[in-house]
């Protein structure tokens, strides 16, 4: 399979570290988000992924999926082993509800072209910026915080990771990025610390990429 | 069940087509997202979500699920007739692509939380914050139109309504509120008047709703 993908983006990140638990080798392509204008702009990459964003998978049959968690739920119903999602229905949705917390309500309001949008078209500075990108974190991460009462550890959701932990661990490392201030979520820094040991997680994190820097 | 709703909401809008294509009944719970300072803040709704955003589903067993399309999955998972994803896996991946790509990439950026931080916390005016309005609007639908380049309708994907045009329909009447030049995307155009012949689809419209106006 072929990654596109960057090293700071946190989408691509979810899927490299889905493929790493599920032990599917891939190749990089990488994509520059600032070199060049931005490679994600190019009408080559366009025709692959009309949305302009990271990731895309290109699967061995050269399909093309989009989506960070649409392609993570096909490598779920394609290569099951180990399982992302538990099996209990129930249980499914609340680890795709925390994870959707991340991927719909944190996470799009902090990516680069919004960042950018804030500086360029709303001459907003960069202590605006800033103070824009820790609101929606403290507003997600408190929520976060809310669900995994009560719930077993030391991953989000009990003993081994899955889904929740592969939106959570990425979405942590950009508040760590900003100096989000992170005492008040001992919970959630419970799942990234046991993620913290799993190559899987550490092996795929931004600053190991090819392309950092 | 009981759906904790607001008749505006677009994310509620996508659980009640969804509910209605499945014929499943339900009671509504009328949370209004101006009233009270935002009944989504009152600490009794808190517990119930969380994240203070609409919709959370009640099941018959009184467990609480959140966000659209956890809550979505797991209503194709316990009552898969008709289906709103296809059966193919690749097609499945597509079809949530798509959908994420409007609860991921233009949603998020328009909902009432950001629109008003746009305006209080930045100083916005109407009109900046109507561009900001467009101008993800215009980057999403322009993105979504590409990925149905060649796939037969009239609905999104094929024959039969699913997953992607519960998705798209809210976020289409959005767009036409905001006056957002619609006449360059004539496939989604096509999905979405599929879609209004239906009453799972046009019952279930904002306009509608009891705790409308």
């Amino acid at each position: 399979m072929k990654l596109y993908t960057y090293f700071r983006s946190s989408a691509a990140w979810r899927v490299r570290i889905a493929l790493a638990l599920k032990g599917i080798g891939w190749t990089p392509e990488f994509v520059h988000l600032l070199r060049e204008g931005g490679q994600q702009n190019r009408p080559e990459y366009r025709a692959r992924n009309p949305t302009g964003l990271v990731p895309t998978l290109e699967t061995d049959t050269g399909d093309l999926l989009i989506q960070s968690l649409a392609i993570i739920e096909w490598l779920e119903e394609t290569r099951p082993r180990p399982p992302l999602l538990p099996e209990d229905v129930l249980a499914r949705a609340r680890v795709r509800g925390f994870a959707l917390t991340v991927a719909c309500d944190i996470h799009p309001l902090n990516n680069l072209r919004v960042l950018r949008y804030l500086k360029r078209e709303l001459g907003q500075s960069d202590a605006a910026r800033d103070a824009w990108y820790a609101h929606w974190i403290a507003e997600g991460l408190g929520a976060l915080e809310g669900m995994l009462h009560g719930v077993p550890g030391p991953f989000c959701y009990g003993e081994t990771p899955g889904l929740a932990d592969i939106c959570l661990v990425p979405q942590m490392a950009n508040a760590r990025r900003l100096n989000c201030p992170l005492d008040g979520y001992p919970l959630l820094l419970r799942a990234e610390a046991a993620a913290a040991a799993l190559p899987a997680f550490r092996d795929t994190a931004p600053e190991r990429q090819p392309d950092a820097g």
